[in-house]
């Protein structure tokens, strides 16, 4: 049997890849008065008194919602929420698998920005944080924007932040083996969806200075007449030697290129127009950008990928649980820059210097520090910039 | 201890009541590349095909939200949703520990119709059915009217239905007991609420004739300038003897009292002036419309309440369970009146005649065969009167 055999094998015999427990046992007349009514009037009437108190007396503290409208799911574009379903419940699984938190998924039957700011920001109240996820640019920006500035409980979109820190942790690691600065590292990133400009953002606020942007019409540069306002924002902010061209023109002389794009776009010879020692992130999947084994033939120092058959995955994984898990446990009300920069150098620290001789730069989707280290890490941060509940 | 505190100890030390688990392991690679990407596109691209599929590849067949606005929470009125929360969490502990079904609670932060249905709609694909829970009259009335006609899954007002297919199921019994034809009983029902509409409704639709509903101020009758269309609407259907005063009025002569109103409202002289051998279902919580000893001294024959410290007690949990089960296992895409009234009939067959010689007309909560018996009718009466998908 295959992969997608096995893969159709697994939920049609499981009926799906999540449950609702309970975590109290209702046996007797006595446990009916204590979880439900009478009883539960108790627990009831303290929130109405003190509204934080719903942290205490429900699971309010470890519930996040997977948001999703199905627009972006996966590579397989905008199929909506109802066929993106058994992605929002493998993002689920592996939220409880991996870091305890419950997570459960929301499909949405719309896709208007307005009507998801309005219909996220009232079901809020039943979860202590709001994964949203495989919700496509530019629309996501702006509802990820708006819901962080209406809600006082964490707003992160997994598929910008989770994959700009996971990149952020193994360039931080390429500049360690390389003995460079990650600032003076030029980088180009071919992709300007969700994850391009969430890692052109994250470079930029730890002082990477030449970032060159491109989509699939070229470099990103302030004269392009076609720019949306995201891209025109990203634009004033990268491109500081004012290129326009290609992606061969931009390539040229970086030492990082970052590709959040599509197959096989990265060839050898532009590798080979490289700086000396050019680290690779071919992270389109399934097909990278370029296959690595090439990319090394034309002279990449590192490469990393999407992929879990290559050594360097960027996989999600290594970020959300551990970064809702640090959040929740602190009841903290955002994650900030400084949260997602601390969980980037959690995640670097874990690559020793053993690793390192060896190319490794990304840990181990299953290395069992993760989410230990970068949960204390993103609350540590949020303590030290006083995003939490008072 | 006592229960209010050990009530509170219970929700505190368990942190909530509920958890989402996953149905499937994620230990290797392999496995991840199962239940998350690549594998998981091929479920999502097999749903995108053909949508009834979700129903084979995600939980969506086994799963409702619980959903509030927290507009009438229990007795305790209008305390919000974050405050009903607990209500919710423990509404769905019910749902898993007595049927196997997977409910999650949707907190509301509207209490605004329009709104309340469009959210509602816009996150309906990740359910099997709604549970719309705590919502006030009249609003819960129009709510799940618009969604009922909105939906093709299942919308069920607990509050509504529910209390009513138990009222149903010991009228049944009553009638038994008494060897009288349940239509000729002449119903009074203090309380114009969801639940009061409701019991209303569905003794209408098994051919009871002569019903008196009465509100705070008194009979509703058709001559009453202060009604709402709900309240309108209903006056047109009972008090088919013309009636107008107060519930001392009404009740005279009458074999059956139903209260679904406030401690207290029904005397002992008023019991004197009903028929022979009356029927009291003193439902008010936690304090009766009449004690039932006082009720039973002043001549009632049968006694039912909500509390389940006295003998007959009508609690939801005999319905909502076994209903959803039924309703769910065969994607029923509505809860119509022949399911409810099938409920109602196998809850009322559950009491045999031993049974009923020491006037117990309504089955015990924890009778094991509560849910099967219950969900097998509502099953085939789902497919006798073709709600299902096609």
């Amino acid at each position: 049997m295959n992969l997608k055999e096995e893969a159709l094998k697994l939920h049609e015999e499981n009926k799906g890849k999540l449950e609702v427990k309970s975590k109290v046992k209702v046996n007797t007349k006595e446990d009916l008065s204590l979880a439900y009514t009478p009883g539960v009037a108790e627990p009831c009437l303290k929130i109405k008194e003190n509204k934080n108190l719903v942290y205490k007396y429900t699971n309010k503290w470890n519930s996040v919602a997977i948001v999703t409208d199905g627009s972006a799911v996966l590579g397989l574009g905008n199929i909506g929420g109802l066929a993106g379903f058994p992605v929002m419940e493998g993002k689920a699984v592996l939220f409880k698998e991996f870091a305890n938190v419950d997570a459960y998924p929301i499909i949405l039957d719309t896709q208007d920005v307005d009507e998801i700011v309005m219909i996220v920001k009232n079901i809020s109240p039943g979860f202590g944080g709001i994964n949203l996820e495989d919700i496509s640019a530019p629309r996501c920006f702006e509802i990820e924007k708006r819901l962080k500035k209406e809600l006082d409980i964490p707003v992160f979109h997994d598929d910008q932040h989770g994959t700009a820190i996971v990149v952020l942790s193994g360039l931080i690691n390429a500049a360690r083996f390389l003995k460079q600065d990650i600032k003076d590292f030029r980088v180009v990133i071919n992709g300007s969806g969700a994850a391009g400009i969430a890692i052109s953002k994250i470079l930029l606020s730890v002082g990477v200075k030449d970032i060159i942007i491109c989509d699939s019409k070229g470099i990103i540069h302030n004269e392009r007449g076609d720019l949306n306002s995201f891209k025109e924002e990203i634009a004033k902010l990268t491109n500081p030697r004012d290129l326009q061209g290609s992606l061969k023109d931009a390539i040229t002389d970086c030492e990082v290129f970052i590709g959040v794009s599509a197959a096989n776009v990265l060839t050898k010879d532009m590798i080979k127009t490289m700086s000396k020692n050019p680290v690779i992130f071919a992270l389109a999947n399934p097909i990278p950008e370029i296959d690595p084994e090439d990319a090394y033939e034309a002279g990449a120092c590192i490469v990393a990928t999407g992929r879990s058959d290559f050594p360097n995955q960027v996989n999600n994984v290594l970020g959300f649980p551990g970064i809702f898990r640090g959040a929740l446990d602190v009841r903290a009300m955002d994650i900030n820059e400084e949260m997602k920069l601390a969980a980037a150098n959690a995640l670097a620290g874990l690559i020793n210097e053993d690793d390192l001789v060896n190319k490794k730069i990304i840990v181990d989707p299953f290395d069992p520090r993760v989410v230990e280290s970068v949960g204390n890490a993103v609350k540590d941060a949020a303590i030290k910039s006083q995003v939490l509940r008072i």
